[in-house]
């Protein structure tokens, strides 16, 4: 999928404060489709945040739908699809926010370039949610490539010389043609922001720079506390900035690789090169690109993610919470499919958006009882579920107006096998504190107290690492209604998400144009009838 | 795609003068749908035809439509999808509606089967059009497999022992497998009627059964004058009834074979096996099947259409039509985009079906302007197009209500190379008169003189051969919106199809649901505010 005509999506570049307005055709023959604006909070425009079958209904093929909404803070975005498996299918783009005009940029740099990562199979979407939703399930497999701005490589490497699988072949496009990755030019000497986001449907990935640190400054959105590191770990949902100062032999160009972590990788680094231009740009590096980290070096993961804290001045978290979501993550079975199950409920989203429901008091437009709040303390996380069944839901979590919120995601064995994945939960309408993480079983009364309430990270996307728990934590500020998920593709696909609700009785008006769908629809044909 | 997990879907059944009571539940991820049936035109009920964007909106996931409507005469139909190309995607059925309870058939016969032929291919609907919609267009290809009731043969054959290409392997199913054909099991001297749709994609069929002479009786819902034939055309959208007398040694089976005609063939032919119940079922044909006449023979073809006469009693013909189009049909190209005009229009059906626009007056919902009622004279059939440019359309034919309307469909020569293809012409909401057919182009003023008025067959599809015209007429008395296409999947999705209007001030009720799209979701939504 593309927009306008462009894969990925165009660049959306706006300034701190601005109002962007985005006319949406959709051009596609049978599908519906949204668009979210990960990252961006929606204060008081719920219905824009693109989330189908939660704040909207999709938009029909020939229709025209209108975002409107407010960026009130600089950071690193991007954009999605989010109905159905669309953003796999590509529909994606980077949604970058400057700082106010007439304002100074914090950080210092001379000139900056902007990566978003995803991953590409050639099996196509529908046959890929066919195959996720068959019994047995048959699963997409790992990626054919890691893409670096829509471009990747397949069955060739641009360091094969440096390669011992001799099967590769040298890749043979020059710069400029239309797949040929895009290359970095810097001058020596300088220090260069490089914004970096994933909105891969299932790699974990970690990009190098070779012979360069890395100095990391702003996670999802928000100024951290400036770190040096070789490599950057990142999860999809997630972005970054880093620095980089052109220090190296000026007469060299430098691999930039992206490969696979997390999972057993089966997917070729995607290489591009950062180009001293005083060195021709054709001219390859002379030794092999950096090599990926272990995949399954865990400890290394969680330390990365253990180096992030806010920037000095960034605000700190209410000192306790007022409501507390324990959620366990469980792969289960229901009537045989595989599905994936939180607290023992497998997520289907209504047909009728949840914005739509709460906004016009539509009692049958979901289950209105609340999903289980915590799971039996007895449950074995470390095997795989003795009882495998589960039920799917459509219940959603309400919070009062400005509470504190705490979110503690527990993760557990999955169905077959002595394994647990890497989840990375991604919050609609907030950036969350991220208040820690551990080992094994979250144990109330006890791990609050490894807590970092000084100068947690805000984030909009939180890592849950094998047999782990994290614990996140927000004020329910925003009135709307808010996904929280798993941002692995066919993981959301298979029920792996939640929803938030919070001060409904402040919704402002939604446009009836979000609302064309299910209920929300017969209800709003039939308003003020005669 | 499946319909109640089925493929292809349940048959439905039922009896003349019966009301049709349908609630079709939308179960994909992100695709609306609509459901066309296919023969029964909807008297009364022009919302419930089943096109998208013509006569309702596509129903969108997780939603649910009812269509209700009378079948008023016996007949051999079907029903499919009609938005983008879902009924390439496996969306149809049969629908069977035999004579009023207490009634009795006029044909006499000993038993029924029903055989419903399709065309299949492994790559990917929305892939298949995506294919289409490129520039420059990359074609769909030939089938890689016919189908006879869902089932079919791919790299291997039920005949291989007689084939010349060795590499074809003999299949190995078993009667009962899933996959394995359905088998016709008969008693000897009995006669059976053969019911026979095509909802094809793209295929023309020919259907023959070894050893076995084949009474024609009915043809897309109407008794015909019976004629005795080896072999049957048949052509997508067409429906017919054959008779079989089982006079052959009932110590054998026989062949049934369905191979392609009208294209170059690259699919093997699809065989099953008559049954005499006598013989083993797993005993196979001694004898190779029957061979699929010569493709591109196209005077046995339409041969075989100018056998086709209404039954005695049938109704007649108006002797003069008062309103005429001629139409006709080109290869195109629009901004180096392949395409399918008629008379130089390409049709794209609006995001607001025609059915709203007209009956609640949205002026905007389509172009008012009345595409062209003819074509320029000049236009030489015989070659390419000498300025194969053309644009884009979706005005409408407005016919008056209760008035005889000929329409004449006029080939030509496609975009290049000196070829001229089959079409065949469905027409929603009527059966029509087949007027006569002709080679070259149709000459106003003395052409009319070859018609047959005395006993033309009564169809809802016509044939138009290569470089010929074909004459249907029909009455204007069904107030509603009336597609009219060709049924050939790709040809309807590259914009060759009209659309015509009768009797709208006649137009009754159109339930709220058929309208949840485009302009006229916005008026109901708007409707009576305060």
């Amino acid at each position: 999928m593309t927009v306008n005509g462009e894969f990925p999506g165009p660049t959306i570049k706006a300034f701190a404060g601005d109002t962007i307005v985005v006319n949406l055709t959709n051009k596609l023959t049978t599908e519906g489709l949204v668009i979210h604006w990960h990252g961006i909070r929606q204060f008081g425009s719920p219905w824009a945040d693109g989330a189908a079958g939660v704040t909207q209904c999709a938009i029909n093929p020939g229709e025209t739908f209108t975002y409107n909404f407010t960026v009130e803070k600089p950071g690193t975005h991007f954009y999605h699809g989010h109905y159905g498996m669309q953003r796999s299918a590509g529909l994606y783009g980077s949604l970058i926010v400057d700082v106010a005009k007439g304002k100074s940029e914090r950080l210092r740099y001379d000139g900056e370039f902007n990566l978003l990562l995803s991953d590409w199979w050639h099996e196509a979407i529908p046959s890929q949610e066919l195959g996720l939703s068959s019994k047995p399930m048959r699963w997409i497999g790992e990626a054919q490539s890691i893409l670096i701005n829509g471009r990747g490589q397949f069955n060739c490497s641009l360091a094969a010389q440096f390669s011992n699988n001799t099967s590769l072949p040298m890749c043979t496009f020059k710069e400029g043609d239309q797949c040929a990755p895009q290359i970095l030019h810097v001058e020596p000497n300088k220090t260069y922001r490089i914004r970096l986001s994933s909105t891969t449907a299932l790699a974990s990935l970690n990009l190098a720079v070779q012979g360069h640190k890395l100095v990391v400054v702003e996670a999802d959105g928000n100024y951290i506390t400036p770190f040096t590191t070789d490599d950057i770990d990142i999860y999809s949902g997630e972005s970054y900035s880093v620095l980089l100062t052109t220090d190296q032999d000026p007469s060299q160009n430098y691999y930039i690789s992206v490969g696979v972590r997390g999972r057993k990788p089966n997917t070729t680094q995607a290489l591009t090169i950062l180009n001293y231009v005083t060195a021709p740009a054709s001219k390859l590096p002379s030794s092999p690109p950096p090599v990926t980290p272990r995949w399954d070096d865990f400890e290394r993961s969680k330390n990365f993610s253990k180096k992030i804290f806010s920037a000095m001045g960034s605000p700190s978290p209410p000192k306790k919470y007022r409501k507390r979501l324990i959620l366990l993550n469980t792969q289960n079975l229901i009537d045989g499919y595989t599905k994936w199950a939180i607290n023992n409920v497998s997520l289907v989203t209504p047909a009728t958006p949840y914005l739509g429901s709460v906004k016009y008091n539509l009692k049958l437009g979901f289950n209105r009882k609340s999903p289980p709040r915590s799971y039996r303390m007895d449950y074995d996380i470390m095997n795989p579920p003795p009882f495998p069944n589960t039920t799917t839901g459509n219940g959603i979590y309400v919070f009062p107006f400005n509470v504190t919120v705490d979110v503690i995601i527990q993760n557990a064995n999955v169905l077959k096998g002595i394994v647990s994945e890497i989840h990375p939960w991604h919050l609609h309408g907030h950036d969350f504190w991220v208040l820690g993480y551990g080992d094994g079983k979250f144990k109330p009364g006890i791990d609050e107290k490894t807590y970092n309430l000084k100068n947690p990270p805000l984030r909009n996307t939180a890592i849950l690492y094998p047999y782990g728990w994290t614990a996140i934590r927000f004020v329910t500020d925003n009135p709307g209604v808010w996904f929280f998920h798993c941002h692995i593709e066919p993981h959301l696909h298979m029920g792996m998400g939640v929803v938030f609700a919070e001060g409904l009785n402040r919704i402002g008006k939604v446009p009836d144009e979000a609302l064309g769908c299910g209920l929300t629809k017969q209800f709003l044909m039939n308003r003020n009838r005669n």
